[in-house]
């Protein structure tokens, strides 16, 4: 199963697995079951049901996480959208390939395999204010690597990225698809302040102008997305063909997801918000989205690094479903 | 170092190690050149840091954490403050000996050691609306096994505990601590509604104005706490005396560790707050002691459980960083 057009993964994206109903029938019966009052895991409890269902296992593990790292170079950045040079993506690719940056820490910290993917980084997209930022083939071919890269074995994907400019483009996506202006959308990013920060605002207004016409979310992401957007989009579309659950990171990787739900509703129901960014708009973006964040820690690093935390969260809620006692087991009065 | 009396407790409390300004120096030296944009990781920065101070090690690991579960039994749960009968306290410690709780599960998921502590479950203290809980003797037992309980070599400590009527001492605690009525402090525990927590409160107010003359936190304590609040407490004061940094769970184990902080200001600077509790009160508790907590997820249930799923988050924590490379090491250009 692959797509080699917009419209073969717009076809996928409407004809994908929904949860098992026995699984998540005996999630839930379990869930009353066990040594604790009802409800008394708060969140926990949802989550290992929501894991259940999706794994067609109301007694589920999850042993093999898989964190991908998508990076892309964008336009936009050389107009001074950012607080760091564009090199930076190339030499921050390295530094995961090494081992040395956050996700990485927190892949090995939580049990994940971590994969790097850089896509086509001396060849940044087009400035999405004069025109698409790739072309339909440029688009699918990231769509496609992402696809490609999700592990079939993973039983829990995060996705995240690097990509010098690319809160820019993510709130282009954001102000596209969700409304508003791009001031609404427009924040820091990794440190732009005073007239940088307008500058940055007026590149996505510029874009959102020039883009008006824009069509569902796979247009948009093609218009004013980036290639390390789209390689996340794939990723996630890719886990929900083989029914694996998904954490998204922070603002460019929700932008990203979003766009597959303004294709189809629904395209995200797999999905769950690991970390709520520092970065302004995000909030309002898991909102329209009706994803709440497990975790609220004012990070702003992207990487993915907000979901790996959130893969702890997780891997508690499953461990509790699954390896607790039933009041009938232990012998513990009922209420 | 150990204590026989309660006057000898304070002793030691007023005089209790500080971080290594050496070690706080370092890490946050290190912090600065890490490859991330300044702040990135928000909380996970501070974290780290805070840990390293208490370590004595400006780039440490955390290897070695435990969990305690204390239980105990109460007098006021005779009048029906709680959703389950009395025996489930001892059901439960026979459940955590056996490896079927909720703690169990996320002890095991985030590498800690588990001890279970049951205090003189035949034993239930007194009604505290009549007169004290506990004698001297009787809180000093229980806050020295609380204190012997500490693994010498352990490098975090969550604490957590089980005690059918226990969120009505605590409730009490806190009226007591915090001021305000009971009704500010009082909810609804494992599940009491209705005419039951009308009930759970009148007995809150009962304990107040029976103590009405209490002293400081270790005198608040052992009138209106219970034993397994009092090795909480003795556990959280001997994590200090050894440099351990400390999680603390939901609104019985903060009553608990309020205890302290209200008999010798400062004594939870090496304490962080684990989980909000859905148990109402708990955020104002938190506020009151400055402690902001790292995770929000609902959970209710105590048994250190909320405090045991926040490892993760400072595992991540300290695991970015004293992993990450910094900008010389990685090629990275810095902002």
């Amino acid at each position: 199963m692959s797509f080699d057009t917009l419209n073969e993964l717009r076809g996928l994206l409407a004809d994908m697995p929904t949860p098992d109903a026995a699984a998540l029938q005996g999630a839930q019966d379990r869930n009353g079951q066990l040594t604790k009052p009802p409800g008394a895991l708060g969140r926990l409890e949802d989550l290992a049901i929501w894991y259940a269902g999706w794994r067609g296992d109301a007694r589920p593990a999850i042993e093999a996480p898989q964190v991908i790292v998508f990076a892309g170079n964008h336009g936009v950045a050389a107009r001074g959208v950012s607080a760091f040079p564009p090199e930076v993506t190339v030499q921050m690719v390295a530094n995961f390939e090494h081992g040395g940056a956050a996700i990485n820490q927190l892949a090995k910290a939580f049990g994940a395999r971590m994969d790097v993917v850089p896509l086509d980084l001396d060849t940044p997209t087009a400035d999405f204010t004069a025109g698409p930022a790739m072309s339909e083939a440029d688009v699918v071919a990231a769509l496609r690597a992402g696809w490609d890269a999700v592990d079939t074995q993973a039983d829990l994907l995060v996705v995240g990225e690097m990509g010098i400019g690319n809160t820019t483009s993510a709130a282009a996506i954001a102000a596209r698809l969700f409304g508003g202006a791009a001031q609404d959308w427009t924040g820091r990013g990794t440190g732009v302040e005073g007239e940088a920060l307008a500058l940055k605002t007026g590149i996505v207004s510029d874009g959102l102008a020039a883009h008006a016409d824009a069509g569902d979310g796979l247009d948009v992401l093609m218009r004013l997305g980036g290639r390390e957007l789209a390689g996340m989009a794939g990723a996630i579309a890719r886990a929900r063909a083989l029914s694996i659950p998904v954490i998204v990171d922070g603002f460019i990787c929700t932008a990203a997801a979003a766009c597959l739900e303004h294709t189809v509703a629904g395209a995200l129901d797999h999905v769950v918000a690991g970390h709520q960014s520092a970065e302004g708009a995000h909030g309002r973006m898991l909102e329209a989205l009706n994803k709440a964040p497990l975790l609220s820690l004012g990070l702003r690093l992207g990487e993915g690094s907000g979901a790996a935390l959130a893969i702890g969260v997780l891997k508690g809620a499953v461990a509790c479903h699954s390896g607790m006692a039933t009041f009938a087991e232990a012998g513990v009065s009922d209420a």
